[in-house]
């Protein structure tokens, strides 16, 4: 399942183009396509949405997000799979 | 719809001279036209605006925004575009 | 009306001499004439005073400000051309 | 019981594909199984999941942590028998 | 009025032997004649004190102030005067 | 009764293998034994303990610090010698 | 009265096994003998006490205080000297 990740930014090259979860130090959550991310993990997301409480609050569309403003990062894909589990 | 994005600042290179939306760490927001930025994405905005609650709150006119204060940038034509579906 | 901002540090070149406003991060604004900044976007301000809620409280003077504490700084003449919009 | 771990980043290396745990400064921990890490402590993990007052809240999957957020990192392992104690 | 301020260092510079006013980022304030200050704005004051809502509070004496705990810094005269304005 | 610390670090080289108490900027703090250290201050614990109003309130055997989450580091033994005095 | 103090770090050598006082960040106060420092005002006390309200409150014996975490370092000296005056 989880295959050439040798080092952390492995993890996002293999999401890209893929849906991603941002959580934010805000205590807010975004998810979007990945498009693009460099070495401060700033990232590009397309169709971006504000997620609160697990619910979709507002959509932002293309968005730039600054690297040190995240927790962390999930492939959705993985997310939805470990709460089926 | 998205084309040339494959780094986080071909976004902001692509959105020069467009109206685009600043969420600061603050709470608030800044909407204003993409006159310049750089790589730390200090940005400068024409027509700068404070938003706050969706409403435009203040006039601020042309703003140079230190980048360490930015959560995420947004073109606003997107967003506009994530509003309507 | 915005010319020669190709890069974010021009317009405060072009403000030099002029009045300026400085969000700062605790919420505080000050206004001034700005007459020296640096790349870390230090700035020293002539006549500067302290703003809150639109008001002048405080006199300081000459006044060196460290970059680190602004949100952002704005040609005073712009947002007044603003406000009359 | 801890054998080569001469410079802190050997602590991590010799936990590769182990359980490890992670308090996060937002107060929040996460366990999962190590797969990646860097000289940032930036951190990949499979399976992660996040737990508060000592119960797993929330199914992650892989998530790339990024180091600055993180207080302290301990392999589960050691801290089970440190609780059999 | 202003001579040889061309970058903000210069303001700290003429500044030597005078005394000046820090306002700290923890909303305190120190007065003390500034001895010598580096590139990371650290600076020594002499005859320092703490002062909370325009009064003297705690006597100091000689004081070595972390730069990055400064937010801005004023010669005291300058102050006076814009007082007298 | 100190000999040998002629610069920071030393202190912290002729603490390996001894219990040193970590004072953290969440207010907790942990104790253990010094297994390893780096120039940012990373640290690594063996046997550790959080410590909650001079309690040891949970085991976490081995763990990595993060440096920059760390407000002091004193061996144990001077501090248990600091208050029989 | 103060002699030698050209480049703040001046005044820490000069404090080099004296009574100093740390004003940190989190609103506490160490004093102890000043050992060692380095150019991140990283700091190693001998008999250092927490101090607040002017009373010691703990006994810490030998310590290492990050740079970070530091306000500001007086001599103590200097400091009684001045609630003489």
């Amino acid at each position: 399942m989880v295959n050439g990740v040798e080092r952390p930014l492995d993890l996002l090259n293999n999401s890209k183009g893929k849906e991603i979860l941002l959580q934010l130090k805000n205590d807010k959550q975004l998810v979007g396509t990945l498009l693009a991310f460099d070495i401060h993990i700033n990232i590009v997301l397309d169709n971006a949405k504000e997620i609160e409480n697990n619910e979709a609050k507002k959509s932002i569309g293309l968005a730039f997000i600054r690297g040190d403003t995240i927790i962390y990062i999930s492939p959705a894909s993985t997310s939805a799979q470990a709460k089926k589990e």
